[in-house]
């Protein structure tokens, strides 16, 4: 049997080209957490998760201090086995936080084990017959007036996307309204705008508010409120008659089970370097198709064009504002609103060390 | 305004005299992690929590290589407050996990900054009147013969314990239910007796081993399955007639809040340690109030019992198989099945820091 045999793990700090705001954060910079576990065949598999800024010192603690030493002469072929046994050595206190950030890193490190065994691209692995995946720009945006945002828009139509998603969540209800509705007139009726709130929003307000902006026809509305408040997702999807997406705050299976019995989101959107890695995240996709809804993703493009490609039934690929293009050796070009899964083995992420390492945090 | 101004950390194995098991851990030592606040008054505040073993490193570098910093300058006189805005920087990934458990220990620490600048213990700040807690002793005796069961029954009610919990989860139902039905000979029809499956059953065992079992009269069965399946525990409480405490792996207000919806627990059992800490667990108690439910606790029973001092509607405080008791100056005693929460203020609980610097990870 083929197992791992080392683990190595890097922690950096990425600056963004200027602070950027959602309703509930101001962004100077993002951490990236990377693994690289080789196995006795020589191969190596890579796994990363990110974090806003805060946190990265525990999850690279979690898997220096444990999880590499957990892992060790495991099965290199099994992804699910071998992340489950781990989960389970360290699942005290729950799922969640830093401890499932972690374990998606490890379980992204497996897949890609698979992949680069198999010489196959994870989405064909995966099961997956088509690669090219719809995506939108995530704007991250809320500190733009409404020139800047549309000047945005303008970019993001020149880069080759056909999907724009903005913030709101603004001090109050009037602006967001007067921001779609400048941002409407400006793409056109048919152009599909999404909105994402970042939780900014108490139940009541979600409601009022869907209600009030449901006249731009936005395809979804990001969550809305505390990610928690399952139920009260319910309550703004059926009261405020708008689309709702939600799941990256989320972090297990169990969770997008409890939201979607609640009646509370139309577009399951979990993000597979916080829900529990590649294994968890096609559950939740295979959970979603089972409830008749179509899924999308949260950050982490590069790898999670594989996992959508892989969905019979999807909605759009999120491209996020934590852009890592100038630090893989391969970006993800868009065009005409799509991207493409590569063929490469695995994930086929391969980072730029060299120019990575300038950022490490240790 | 008194503010936060130093914070240490400290991260300790302790072994146990013989490692102890349950239905899915076998544990031959336990972590401590320990937070030390000192505010800009000179007065300091201990907060604390543990795992099972594993995961202790990730909650030490998050209090050391984030919370420490956040803290600082941080009011020293509101709990709720200054932990709900280190909590909002640090949330990235969603709650629990390593993260919970880091925020707990920061709670805690700064419930008894307040107790000891109040010169008030905390179950007098959180508005109890009476100290005096009914108690039970939680045995970790998976592994024990049915006559190791019996003798360390007639041990604790030597210690003056008048409640006893054992563990359940048997490779098979039958050995279960012989055991139970030993120790309710052994111990008589009126004895307070409780079982503790450690989620070691799937869903439909669990409702057939609570019908099995529920002639054995069990104060209630503990976690009979996955923490995460509240619809199930549902199923368990209202198909296997036994009465159902559930909570130690659950980590947030709102957790519990979907499990008392879900009609899925008769005793609610937080654990201050990794629940986010005392201003949680009141909200979580508060919450089974308003739900006509008792509560009781799991774990940490040296802080636990202000918290159930502090409650109206509660059941028995676990005196937990964990104990610190060589490691503190004050251990709790028990006397006729209950303990007395202390006058000292704050918590009250001061380790022997040069007796726990031996077992220290660093």
């Amino acid at each position: 049997m083929c197992t791992i045999e080392t683990a190595e793990i890097g922690h950096y700090r990425i600056p963004l080209p200027s602070p950027i705001k959602d309703a509930t954060h101001v962004i100077p910079d993002f951490e990236i957490v990377t693994l690289r576990l080789r196995d006795t065949d020589g191969a190596e598999g890579l796994g990363y998760t990110y974090t806003v800024g805060k946190g990265g010192v525990a999850i690279a603690a979690l898997l220096s201090g444990e999880i590499a030493d957990l892992v060790k002469d495991q099965d290199a072929a099994a992804p699910g086995a071998t992340r489950a046994a781990v989960a389970n050595m360290i699942h005290w206190g729950g799922r969640g936080g830093a401890t499932t950030l972690a374990l998606s890193a490890l379980d992204m490190a497996l897949w890609d084990l698979v992949g680069r065994h198999a010489q196959m691209p994870l989405w064909r692995i995966l099961g997956g017959g088509d690669p090219v995946v719809d995506c939108y720009a995530g704007g991250i945006d809320l500190h733009m007036d409404v020139v800047e945002l549309c000047e945005q828009a303008d970019r993001f139509r020149a880069e080759g996307f056909r999907a724009i998603k903005m913030k709101l969540g603004r001090a109050n209800l009037r602006e967001d309204i007067e921001r779609v509705a400048a941002m409407r007139a400006h793409l056109g009726d048919d152009f599909p705008l999404m909105g994402d709130v970042n939780m900014g929003w108490t139940l009541p307000q979600a409601v009022t508010a869907c209600r009030a902006l449901s006249e731009f026809r936005l395809v979804w509305v990001e969550e809305p409120t505390d990610p928690d408040d399952m139920v009260g997702h319910g309550r703004i999807l059926r009261e405020g008659g708008t689309p709702i997406a939600a799941g990256e705050n989320l972090r297990s299976l169990a969770e997008f089970r409890m939201l979607i019995d609640a009646h509370g989101v139309s577009y399951p959107e979990p993000d597979v370097a916080n829900c529990g890695g590649i294994s968890e995240f096609m559950k939740i996709a295979h959970l979603a198709e089972a409830n008749n809804l179509s899924i999308t993703s949260h950050g982490m493009h590069d790898v999670t064009v594989h996992l959508l490609a892989a969905c019979t039934k999807r909605s759009r690929l999120e491209v996020h504002g934590f852009s890592l293009d100038d630090y893989i050796t391969h970006p993800l070009p868009v065009e005409d609103g799509a991207v493409r899964a590569p063929e490469r083995p695995g994930h086929g992420v391969e980072f730029l060390w060299d120019k990575l390492a300038r950022h490490s945090v240790r």
